[in-house]
């Protein structure tokens, strides 16, 4: 029906069948009995299993039971994530760091948070590093408002802290052939050096937090699937400079607006149109979701009544699934919109009042961060 | 007679004929009008234009035209050489630094010197970041004997120095695809990602000085003739990201003490005896010359006298036109050589004496570094 579906750390289009993904990825779907452990430990502090796990948003993982394994017998992890600033942030980036920030509150672990400026400078032509600084600036900012812990949580930007990191990825690139890249990033020759050389600065913040202090705690690396190439890479060459692999979970993409089939992943750069942008104010998170959300339900009210809306087709219902946490309003919406109780403009109605309450308090932290950024760089001990 | 020669930066072997390099590697023959211009200027401050332009030991470069045209207008230039830190300093390190040492006397200039310990570790499969570290600071000493300015030179370590200088490699890397560097240097897909990206870091210190003060002063790279492949590219790539092609000078390998024929530049990897050290004491110079140095002597005594020597392949004469400042005095030994009145052995002890002679101060200033390294080292401004 549709196109080959294409996912890699640069890439997300078609659509997306994820059962697939976990099978060509190589990596494990997250089962029952990890679930459980997860939500003993989350118990503990008071908390429910987040709903991104409950509802497979955090669907797949490797090495998850090694941390756990490791976290239970008192040795904590610590977790790494991260963004690379080639434009404002989008909902869409909010899906892994709000995971992380709760993962961070259960397991009470570091976060390292990793800012690829050299990335998307050496991937995306027309980028200078004056804009990548900007963004860095700019994201850091969204980071900082999901709420984590200042004491316990260290900004790394590539091309800031290369004084610590470009050392440890000599050690990983020493250990990756052009072969491998290509086959795992599908580079071809006229790929430029500093592309090629990337992956190995994106592995440094696995083990980084262990060179620093001379420990050896494991690392936990939430993402978004798209990025489990270059930890695959990684993963296999990290322990052969004395370090162990990193666990990873992965999570689903947040769909464009424009719908689950035509964009597997919602980018800014489709088009601002396709995106809500964590600066975007009421009005034009009302104009977008209105005008571009795509709907699944009918094409006349009368119809819609009698034959009832899709769900699992419609974004903003499948938006609700990542940001509505109580699982009875969601599951309601879900019934009512089946049944043609609930209109897609009143659907989409729910969705807005959803994000822009979120987004008021949202961009309210987002200001106060401006104050407090330099408690979260990592600041480079003097030799 | 000989094989086909191989001049790579990584590999130096067969006979080389240096004038088939100047056409393979595009560079320009040194004419007597440039050699003037240069006299002129030595001459301003007392000095003799140096043997090594003489003899045409360096005899090769690009933009040098350019470099002087700037300087006689005021723009003063800096230089740049390096070395990568693998093992000890051989007498073959010393040719080109005693040149550049010269070439700041006279144009009374900055000198940023690099130590590419990240390009040792690359493409050295034993080698580890550990014995790097060592032998940086052990060609540090030797460096420092030569006897740079302390106020006008300034090391930098790639791995050391990479808050200043990855940043910048960037900007270089994205500008060369595989393709380029595989023609360039001959890399396959085995080659590791970090060797890929390393002719980057190399080209900049080409232009940091310039970044870090934001100047726009030309630079010229004195370097031995096999390192050309590195600055061919990055001469393409430094007028993209907003800065003036550097202009080179090249020099002749000195000869292994194996002969000219076997060896073509004289390398620690093929051994502790086809080279001298710095650090070699008076009786271990004494034996390597007498027992390794290659001669171009008859069979017997009586031979010798009645046919001469060859001092066109013989190891000792050689040594000496690259350690010999005095013309008159090579001059000598080439006639007495070749006439016969001169056996090997008598050269060979002429050059012992030189080298010792030479070493024994040398190791005296060596020593004395050590108390020093530090105004070398390049201190990177807090930000």
């Amino acid at each position: 029906m549709t196109g080959k579906a294409t996912v890699t750390p640069w890439e997300v289009k078609g659509n997306i069948d994820y059962d697939k993904l976990i099978k060509e990825f190589g990596v494990s779907k997250i089962d029952d009995e990890l679930l459980s452990r997860i939500e003993k430990h989350a118990k503990k502090k008071g908390l429910e299993l987040h709903h991104m796990l409950r509802r497979g948003i955090f669907f797949a993982h490797r090495d998850l039971k090694f941390i756990l394994d490791e976290y239970e017998k008192g040795n904590k992890f610590f977790l790494y994530t991260g963004r690379a600033p080639s434009g404002h942030t989008h909902m869409g980036h909010l899906v892994p760091w709000m995971f992380t920030k709760w993962l961070q509150d259960v397991f009470d672990v570091e976060l390292w948070f990793q800012f690829p400026d050299d990335e998307k400078f050496l991937f995306k032509k027309e980028l200078s590093l004056d804009d990548t600084k900007k963004f860095t600036y700019e994201n850091m900012l969204d980071v900082i408002a999901v709420g984590f812990d200042p004491k316990k949580t260290h900004f790394i930007v590539d091309t800031e802290h290369a004084g610590i990191m470009y050392k440890e990825a000599l050690k990983v690139a020493k250990c990756i052939t052009f072969s491998t890249a290509k086959s795992a990033f599908g580079f071809t020759n006229e790929q430029n050096l500093g592309a090629i050389f990337y992956t190995a600065m994106q592995a440094v913040p696995a083990f980084l937090p262990n060179v620093l202090d001379g420990s050896r705690r494991p690392c936990l690396i939430p993402h978004a699937i798209d990025q489990d190439p270059h930890f695959r890479v990684s993963r296999d060459v990290i322990p052969k400079i004395g370090y162990d692999k990193p666990g990873s979970i992965q999570c689903r993409f947040l769909p464009g607006l424009g719908g689950m089939i035509s964009d597997g992943k919602m980018s800014s750069s489709s088009g601002d149109n396709a995106t809500v942008f964590t600066i975007d104010d009421a009005k034009t998170v009302k104009k977008k979701i209105n005008k571009y959300a795509f709907s699944g339900g009918q094409a006349t009210i009368e119809e819609h009544r009698e034959k009832g809306g899709n769900p699992d087709i419609d974004v903003s219902y499948q938006w609700m699934t990542f940001f509505e946490e109580d699982d009875e309003q969601l599951k309601k919406l879900y019934s009512d919109y089946s049944s043609g109780k609930l209109l897609s403009g009143e659907l989409k109605s729910i969705l807005i009042e959803k994000l822009n309450s979120f987004l008021a308090g949202h961009q309210e932290r987002r200001e106060k961060a401006k104050k407090v950024i330099d408690k979260y760089i990592y600041r480079i001990k003097s030799p």
